[in-house]
């Protein structure tokens, strides 16, 4: 089974790809998958172009994505709020199954704290994926920690 | 030439069809499409797929949108940028030119006055169109209107 984590954003997306198997949960792959246009309707087509590319290199079979909530920038929220439209509906246009969670269920569901910061997710996210020379930044490594959590209540469902 | 308006919700979609020909702005469709699903992901997927249905039957080359500003309830704004990302993301993927109005734009546009109201624009929506009878929801009649002010800009620019 692999699982990706998506971490929207408008200029960038983070990206983490992990396989359960066997009973081990590996690391695939993370990264950023960057959005050139600064122009809104042309972002949203790249955004949509780059997920079509992940969906096909990896073929996961479970999206995972953190709930947005309340932002203090409106413009920012509607902008992140458009792109992770575009993510989810094609997600199920891949026939993903879509797994939400609130950022404070992954922090806790890595760290065993709700209000863990970047730092100790990566670690931790190294710790579990057995990967201690892991070396990404915030976006790929949230997305990571967001597939992983996903990845778990998997296990713990079946 | 074919202008779509979109009128993006999270339960109910306004469209309006208008075709420019001839010199003349003529009503070609409006209506409602409705989204059943009350889960997010799957509300999406339903989004996309009632675009796509638009874009096959009525072929236009331009979509014409409303910018999203501020709302009061921050989960229904994220809820419609969502919805509204998709149908833009959607329409690039037909190749479609994007508009997007500020609602006191287009309600200048149509009526001649920024802060008309709803009865307003569907009165003017009926003489530009000469559509007397035309009897239509509110998120029909600014989906209309979005398209012919989309038309108008074309004309001048041209």
């Amino acid at each position: 089974m692999i699982i990706l984590g998506i971490d929207p954003g408008t200029r960038r997306i983070g990206y983490g790809v992990v396989e359960y198997a066997g009973g081990k949960i590996s690391f695939i792959d993370a990264g950023l998958l960057k959005i050139e246009s600064v122009n809104d309707p042309e972002a949203l087509r790249e955004t949509k172009k780059q997920m079509d590319n992940v969906f096909k290199k990896f073929s996961p079979s479970v999206l995972s994505i953190e709930k947005l909530y309340f932002m203090k920038n409106q413009k920012t929220a509607i902008q992140v709020a458009q792109a992770r439209g575009v993510v989810i509906s094609a997600a199920t246009e891949y026939g993903l199954e879509i797994r939400e969670f609130a950022p404070n269920e992954i922090k806790l569901g890595i760290t065993g704290y709700g209000f863990a910061d970047k730092k100790g997710v990566l670690k931790m996210v190294r710790l579990i994926l057995n990967k201690p020379e892991l070396d990404i930044i915030d976006d790929a490594s949230d997305a990571l920690a967001a597939a992983i959590v996903a990845c778990k209540r998997r296990i713990a469902e079946t």
